[in-house]
């Protein structure tokens, strides 16, 4: 299980360095992550590990290697002592009471954060639209701090909304509209699914008319709140009334 | 108040370039910024701008530059078409009913989201311990959203924080101790400053020892929100009681 690789032109060094690309994230259907603490989280989907020395914790392949092979590795600014390279693996999607859908999110750095603060609130059903950034980007993995190895994601479209309709689910979006009510006037309702969109352009139009509800949170000075911090107020605020 | 320039080696663009250095930052009292609309924000506070072509809207001094040179100085993935060298000013603080503490916040994109969410619920007084990230910090001014143009920051420590008690301020400090009640039962009281900590340590003990509540929000299967979902969750909970 233990191998030492000493050469930059390794085919295992340039399997790892390959999956920087999403490309071949998706080709392969595989994916990295860095430092022990995401290694441990990943580790019933690990297909090896690169490390400075052999982690006896972990039960994988393990390739032990230089610090001139993590640096080319890694994707953090300082390198990491250990890359693990991770299976994709399939989520069992649970239709649960509360159901976040995430519209087009571009920034990974948001998407992680979000996975993250669901978990927090212990929501564990997410939908992602097809169009966002993926779920494998490596700062999106960072962000969500391993939340997304705890979570249940979807990859979903319109139709996985309207799916969700037609068993009775409640769709509510948090988009500024004339007839947006605000979010403490949102009543609780088992089978709700929050929808929250695009950094820049908010949620797309067919998603808004078919929503049940629309809401706002108060907002003073600015235009709008980045979409993590929405997500946080509007699910925080749902789950306590 | 028009000027060209066409080499790399003027002056003028290498003053720019040594604007992305917080050293160079602290020294001339300077700092960059990018894009149109930051630019149009900072417009009380323009130095001179390098732009492709004049911008009438725009009364400070203007250097018509090449594609090459706006790449050699923009921070941007994508070069920007304008960028701004901003006075720093000093801020009016004004000791308003509610306060933020910002403690050793270390990551500029947090900080500018923090900056970008209090101003969108109104509060515009906040305090940024010394040990915190640079306000000028490029990454936290371009995720303000240039909001750091329209609140009121004061640099400060401890000291800052007895200041305030002892004219009548109430300390919160948002952190998981024994004796931390739910968020939702934090009264509303005049005078309130909330204290949020580090992205991996949380606040120092020695403010959370002269705090006169600590608070917690509710969390499962993570250890700790991001501290600006965190700040968003409490500031909207107790601003809306």
């Amino acid at each position: 299980m233990i191998e030492v690789i000493t050469s930059l032109q390794n085919k295992i060094v340039k399997e790892v360095c390959s999956l920087k690309e999403n490309k071949n994230i998706k080709e392969k259907h595989m994916f990295l992550v860095e430092t022990y603490h995401l290694v441990e989280m990943a580790k019933d989907q690990l297909e090896y590990i690169l490390t400075l020395k052999e982690i006896p914790t972990i039960h994988c392949k393990q390739y032990i290697v230089s610090e001139e092979i993590l640096k080319k590795c890694s994707q953090n600014k300082s390198y990491s002592k250990v890359i693990g390279v991770v299976r994709q693996k399939d989520f069992s999607f649970v239709n649960d009471d509360t159901i976040v859908y995430l519209d087009n999110i571009q920034d990974p750095g948001n998407l992680g954060t979000i996975l993250r603060t669901c978990l927090g609130l212990n929501i564990k059903n997410i939908i992602v639209s097809y169009n966002s950034c993926s779920i494998y980007n490596f700062k999106a993995i960072q962000s969500s701090e391993g939340s997304i190895f705890k979570v249940n994601i979807k990859i979903g479209d319109l139709n996985t909304l309207k799916e969700l309709k037609e068993v009775g689910y409640r769709v509510v979006s948090t988009t500024l509209m004339k007839d947006s009510i605000y979010l403490n006037e949102l009543k609780y309702k088992e089978k709700t699914v929050f929808v929250f969109g695009n950094e820049g352009n908010g949620i797309q139009s067919s998603i808004i008319n078919m929503s049940d509800e629309k809401i706002i949170i108060p907002i003073s000075n600015i235009d709008s709140y980045n979409v993590g911090i929405s997500l946080g107020i509007v699910l925080y605020t749902y789950l306590n009334k």
